[in-house]
């Protein structure tokens, strides 16, 4: 037992290629007040002083959770694309300094003013959108874009009071994405917290390839799915292809290296638009008598969205759209190719609500119907942090773990 | 009893002010071979001879039924901007002489060889689409787009030995959309007719507009649904909404007098984009806090596609398309409307199954349920039939009636 009153059972990292199933952490003050609650908790955080510049490890302050909010400890983070987007910040307005990661598991140290329904050592997934429960978005059957608590990547402080809880010597230090995981010890909003299992490990789920593929485009047993773009959200979307049953699950890709990562997906074919002389989307139906059944589009890019969609089989394909779009982009397609009964869609978090559905996708990981362990390429201590960046900028990582204690 | 071997019992035909319910037809000699079975039969059909000239009563010669082929006595029949649009023959490979008409009902006289499900005096509705049952599109639960009997509108002869059952002096004239129903006498594949309620009037059902609304937008009891383009296909969509329990259905067109005629088919509020300086989904957020929950185009314009699309509400709303663009139309927009959680589909027949949906759409109408009269604003006898041209392009008819016997 530490100083912060938890104990490490059984932290099962090992390296990279040999990792097997994360980490079970358990509080011994489980349902109690920390010591640490209602003070300051002063720990390291990796924090971006300036766009694009390596971060650095700094001991920050963070401010006790205030109404409606909870306190975390992270123990393992993941690095993902949003993250450096924003930390490059190049057509942005610029938000420094800031804390920044989003995909964690974390464990609550303490609980802010009104929150009932989680306490200290539970163990939970914080989001970067969120379910108040109260909305017309969180009300209706259909949607996930809670109106209170939607993604919003240019706030920097907490909606209750619109400050920060970051600081150090007294200089405010923004969040990011209401997550801000890259500390040890993070303030997030209870409706952007999920409380899981606590069996399971603490890890990225990537529920919007997944979703995309098992709550929108829904293919049948023995369907033929197309997935452009297969990097971590493109391979969680075959995923959700592989555990639907999908008999044939293509991948496109421009980058042929992403081949072999994808065939431990399920990925059965793969098309590069390169070698073709003709759009892919021709290149597809050729292949398929005409036309997938599904394809989910995880590239954000616009022209890959209009063949995503334009090689689904008229009668009854679906095309989800995923990926994030430049500003100035135009989906455009002729519009027979609608009247011609194909469905397109897009998704944002795979229309999972944040608190409602994702402790069922960590059981269905914990059943083993879901492979997760296969994502992690990576993993490196939190002190080498900005290694994880250039993993990712030199498109080597899929998914590379920051391991806070090390 | 008349020569050709039925009753009409109750020709309950008056004025289209008070058309009460169309008609009921008996066979006398229901499930036995007509006398005309195997002849051909000579009888009066209206001929288009040449592109945009007035069609010409004439006698011609209807061969017997082949192979999965049925020959229809036609009583009503009534006519429809596709009809129109082909007799135009603008920027088209003109097809004649050709006998136009695809809506209506008839009855069985006699069936060709392999043809089991149908026998003279059944009550059938012809349609311009069939069901094979055999195609990957029948098999598929998901579409109704028949490989073999899909629409052609190229196509003037029947696919059994692309030849025409029609002639007159030993002249072929050309069918029209596998109905052509401007004839006393028709023929048509099987695979393109079905089979309802004997006691049901013979009348069009307009399945287009009302099964967008019904089979594909499906909104919720309740729900705010927008209609673009509130001609007969619109206004099918619209009784669709009320069907379904709408409390709020917004009907946009750009031309103001067609809200009085809305008003009877559950129209709560109507926009005319012309009225206003800012795009017409503008004002519809407005309205609607964000949204509508459904819509359904029915204009065949690519610009009130993309209205219709982008005024349906983020997180739930989805888009219906049922107009038939032009060839160069490009339907555009920004795929972040997508990524937003809408949805955009195309329909075709209202994704109605010819012969397997039809009859219960027929029975919601003997239910009471569905309210079909109150489309007929206008009737004339055939020999009158170039005046249903007339009114349908002068644009003062919603559906008239082409009474075959008067
Ligand atoms: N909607 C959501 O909820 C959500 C959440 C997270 C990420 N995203 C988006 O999903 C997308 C994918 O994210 P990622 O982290 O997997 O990115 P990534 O960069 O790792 O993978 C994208 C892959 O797409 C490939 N690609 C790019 N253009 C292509 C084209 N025209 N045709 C075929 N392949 C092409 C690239 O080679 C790459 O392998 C991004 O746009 C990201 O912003 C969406
Ligand atoms: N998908 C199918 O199965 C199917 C079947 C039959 C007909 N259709 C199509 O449905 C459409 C409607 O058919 P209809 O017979 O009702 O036609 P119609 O001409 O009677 O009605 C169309 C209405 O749309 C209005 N309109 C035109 N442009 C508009 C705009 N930009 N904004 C708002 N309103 C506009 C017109 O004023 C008119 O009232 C046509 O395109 C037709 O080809 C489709
Ligand atoms: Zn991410
Ligand atoms: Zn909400
Ligand atoms: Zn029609
Ligand atoms: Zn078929």
């Amino acid at each position: 037992m530490n100083t912060r009153g938890y104990t490490k059972t059984i932290p099962r990292f090992v390296n990279c290629d040999s990792w097997e199933s994360g980490i079970v952490v358990q509080y011994t003050t489980k349902g109690k007040l920390s010591s640490t609650a209602g003070q300051v908790i002063r720990c390291k955080a990796a924090v971006s002083w300036e766009a694009g510049k390596p971060l650095v490890i700094e001991e920050v302050d963070v401010a006790p959770p205030q109404k409606m909010e909870v306190r975390l400890k992270i123990l393992f983070t993941s690095l993902c694309h949003t993250d450096v987007y924003f930390w490059e910040a190049k057509e942005q307005t610029p938000l420094f300094p800031r804390i920044f990661g989003h995909e964690t598991g974390g464990i609550v140290e303490s609980v802010g003013e009104g929150v009932t329904d989680l306490q200290p050592g539970d163990h939970v997934l914080p989001m970067f959108t969120g379910e108040c429960k109260e909305c017309r978005y969180c009300k209706s059957t259909e949607s996930n874009m809670c109106d209170l608590l939607r993604i919003n990547t240019d706030r920097g402080v907490m909606i209750n009071d619109g400050k920060t809880r970051f600081s150090k010597n007294g200089q405010p230090i923004y969040h990011f994405l209401g997550t801000s995981t890259f500390s040890e010890y993070t303030v997030v909003h209870v409706g952007c917290v999920a409380k899981i299992n606590p069996a399971a490990p603490l890890e990225k789920i990537l529920p919007e390839g997944l979703g995309a593929t098992l709550n929108v485009a829904r293919p049948k047993k023995g369907s033929t799915v197309a997935i452009f773009g297969l990097g971590a959200v493109g391979l969680a979307a075959a995923e959700g292809a592989r555990i639907s049953g999908a008999s044939r699950i293509i991948g496109i890709d421009l980058n042929p290296n992403r081949f072999e990562d994808a065939k431990k997906f399920g990925v059965t074919e793969f098309v590069n638009p390169k070698d073709h002389d003709r759009p892919v989307q021709q290149v597809l139906a050729e292949m398929t008598d005409g036309g997938v059944d599904r394809s989910v589009e995880c590239t954000g890019n616009v022209d890959a969205m209009i063949s995503a969609f334009e090689c689904v089989h008229d009668g009854w394909g679906v095309a989800v759209l995923v990926g994030v779009p430049n500003k100035d982009d135009a989906f455009k397609t002729h519009p027979v190719n609608l009247l011609n009964e194909r469905t397109l869609k897009g998704t944002f978090f795979g229309n999972y609500k944040p608190r409602s559905d994702i402790p069922s996708v960590v059981e269905k990981y914990m059943n083993k119907e879901l492979e997760l362990d296969k994502f992690i390429t990576h993993q490196v201590g939190f002190s080498e942090i900005n290694k994880a960046f250039d993993l990712m900028l030199r498109g080597e990582s899929l998914c590379c773990i920051i391991n806070m204690e090390a």
